[in-house]
């Protein structure tokens, strides 16, 4: 009843919602410019305005750089609270380099999609909640639930200040789920519901061979090249099968799920345009696993760097000294990143031949670094996430799903993201909180690059959904306790 | 007869040998540096000088550089003709960065040695020559063979204009048999005879993935990686005994002979302070052979630069759109390149993995070029050149034998190097010419290095050796033909 309400009331103010998403655009709020961190502050105070006039409690945290808006509303006696994380911040946008149609913060509204830099990526979908909140506020006197938001403006330089500041916030920050959309749906259409996301492990292998550079002809064959030792390795991590070759790697990945190979298979995906669109000859990776559940749910490890030796134009004889490579591991539930380093760790100590010495750590101080910097040892503590999984059976998934159906028209499909989301895992390692992730936007929004937009009716149904997800919440909670 | 008046003439010259030796040295014929042109050009007219003193008709040759020093005298009615190969440029020397303990072109004596840039490479062991012949033109009216001398000045600038030139002049340059005092002895007091060079063929290998770099945690899983498939194949070139896994690479290689394995396994080598000497924890290469072989007489196959992806420091999630390498083989009697070539070409088919494309070919813009540029097609036309070998059988490798056996004092030990020295080659493939390579220097001269010297001693040693092959081609010719 009262849902049906806030409902109404924000379909009466689609105009407004789209004058304010307008305001919010033209503010070129580009987190990474030094001369644009004023813009950044003009963004962050009129997300703290709208929120307070949602009526929260909201003021700006200071940090080293940019502000962190945080509000908060309390909930009503023995209901949860839903956090929210967006971000206010966007990505430069350089109208003559990248070649934007439109002056990137002059918003449009051109063939039902609003074109502006931000708009999907995140300002757009991240202000779909604040509505919904305002909403509830304006026409039922609040939500049925208890509401934080953390609406940050360092996402796109990394979120340097965002970990810190939850660490040290854990009793201010407490709720019982995180929502975040800041992602896409499948297809217009077809509205999604991410439930997981891989994990990731980033390291880096030196192989040392001779102190210093020696001639290829005076010394070849007497020491083992520290390059060819490299490739050796990495040749055998993985196997014929397109497997990792790492000792351990898959001994404790969950299986996938029948009714998720069901999903994926249902989902519209055309290999041969995927593989055409990025420009590959055939799409390869591990046997008997479709493309979507490849890059969705099973675990990677991928060369992201190599480098040894001379690279210039033409020839040089030259047997190199050292030779390195940086790679990293996509995880998935329930791979523990420190055990698989461990077993990567064991896998390089048999594999490379000898002759040579080698480290393996976080990643350095790349090629082009003094010799001293490269010869130092590399840190033990390589950069590591595990993956994360909302639960099937998890209430605040279900909610997710019901709000979603009812919002867009259209019952969610269930996808998984093969990258990860670093302020997700900053939420459950700090808060212990699972992440429903919602998103409105669209995979050809173009959001780091020109003409980004977003399509204004998702976004109005983004209104509604995140509005209903509050419902649906306070509902399964009351389900839950009676 | 003669032989010994010239002898005992060298004997009496030491203090005139020494002091011109000095004057050339002092002439800083840096051929890289372009303000030293002219001191470059001083050097070739010191050295027509003192050919024509040494009775040869001397010219300078223009090219689009440095000048060639060219001189003749025409050999006895049926004697055989020498020519002389040497350089007069030298090194750049920089006594600041370099660490000179004293100038680089201010030649000193001390301790048996002369210091000064140039001393060993090349201008003494190269005057050696120059002064032989005046010894047999002042103290016998000429030596009992012809005599041709072909002296530049810049092969420390990679001798671009000698090829073309020996090219256009074969009726001019045609001799019995080359003269090359551009290397060293095996150790003090163990002069050498070098009868073999490793020959060379230089390749790049490019292996194109996706048409853009794409984010690894997104895309991975989905398609090949380009630096896993290069790592793959790189990694296979090699078998587990340290053989080179290339298809037919060793089919027309020249065994090493009985004699030779004796004769390098006499040699004072000690594994463990070569290795020491070049920073690696062990020594490593084709099982079955001793570390001078596998550097001197067994071919290589080394990664000589290998890149892709992201070098930088720190991470980026990454899968790259390409990675490369640059290869090369040092080839021995009688490795065919093309045949070698052709073997690497079938080889990478059979072990590439699908989803990829590569190239082969000569090496290419370096791995910053453009991505045009990296994407264009290698040339199909590798640098690529034999091994030379000398026959034991020879009789000019046995005049140098006995001419270095006479002149040292002391029986020269056969060696070989690992490297290759384009002008031997040059001077075989245009006029079909076998070089002896007599080596008057000492591996610890510090060619290209601070404090660079020569042995006085050897230097006069030189000087008797190079006067005593005059001779010694002249009597095996005489023998060959009574």
């Amino acid at each position: 009843m009262r849902t049906e309400q806030v409902l109404a009331a924000i379909e009466r103010e689609r105009e407004r919602h789209e004058r304010e998403l307008v305001e919010l655009l033209r503010i070129p709020s580009v987190s990474t410019e030094p001369e644009r961190a004023q813009q950044v502050r003009r963004a962050a105070e009129w997300v703290r305005r709208a929120l307070a006039d949602a009526g929260c409690q909201a003021r700006l945290v200071e940090t080293a750089r940019h502000p962190i808006v945080y509000a908060e509303r309390p909930a009503p006696s023995g209901r949860p609270t839903v956090l929210v994380y967006g971000h206010y911040d966007v990505q430069p946008a350089d109208p003559e380099r990248d070649g934007w149609s439109r002056p990137p913060f002059e918003p449009v509204i051109a063939g039902g999609n609003i074109y502006a830099r931000g708009a999907s990526d995140d300002k757009g979908q991240m202000l779909a909640w604040v509505h919904a909140a305002r909403a509830w506020h304006q026409a039922a006197g609040g939500p049925p639930v208890g509401l934080k938001f953390v609406i940050e403006g360092e996402e796109e330089i990394g979120s340097p200040n965002l970990g810190p500041w939850i660490a040290a916030h854990r009793d201010l920050l407490a709720a019982d789920v995180v929502a975040i959309s800041d992602m896409d749906q499948f297809a217009p259409g077809m509205p999604a519901l991410t439930y997981g996301l891989r994990g990731l492990l980033y390291v880096e292998l030196r192989v040392y061979g001779p102190a210093e550079d020696l001639h290829s002809g005076i010394y070849g064959g007497a020491v083992m090249n520290p390059a060819t030792a490299l490739c050796r390795v990495l040749g055998r991590l993985h196997d014929e099968r397109g497997r990792v070759a790492v000792d351990g790697f898959y001994d404790e990945v969950r299986p996938l799920e029948p009714w998720e190979r069901e999903m994926f298979a249902a989902l519209p995906h055309d290999d041969a345009r995927y593989a055409a669109e990025l420009g590959v000859p055939a799409l390869v990776g591990e046997e008997g696993y479709s493309t979507l559940e490849r890059v969705w749910a099973r675990p990677t490890l991928e060369v992201n760097g190599l480098f040894g030796g001379f690279q210039g134009p033409g020839a040089k004889t030259v047997l190199p000294g050292y030779a390195g490579a940086k790679l990293s591991m996509r995880l998935v539930p329930d791979q523990d990143p420190a055990k698989v380093y461990a077993g990567l760790r064991r896998t390089i100590e048999r594999l490379m031949p000898p002759g040579v010495r080698w480290d393996l750590g976080a990643p350095g101080p790349g090629a082009t670094a003094s010799g001293a910097a490269r010869r130092a040892p590399l840190a033990q503590s390589p950069e590591a996430a595990p993956a994360v999984l909302l639960e099937r059976s998890s209430p605040f998934a279900a909610a997710a799903a019901r709000a979603i159906a009812a919002g867009f028209g259209r019952e969610p499909v269930w996808v998984r993201s093969g990258g990860t989301i670093p302020v997700v895992l900053l939420f459950k390692q700090h808060l212990g909180l699972d992440a429903v992730l919602m998103g409105y936007g669209l995979p050809d929004d173009n959001k780091h690059g020109p003409d980004e937009k977003l399509c204004l009716e998702d976004f109005h149904r983004g209104c509604r959904t995140s509005a209903l997800f509050f419902a649906e919440v306070a509902r399964a909670a009351g389900a839950r306790a009676g």
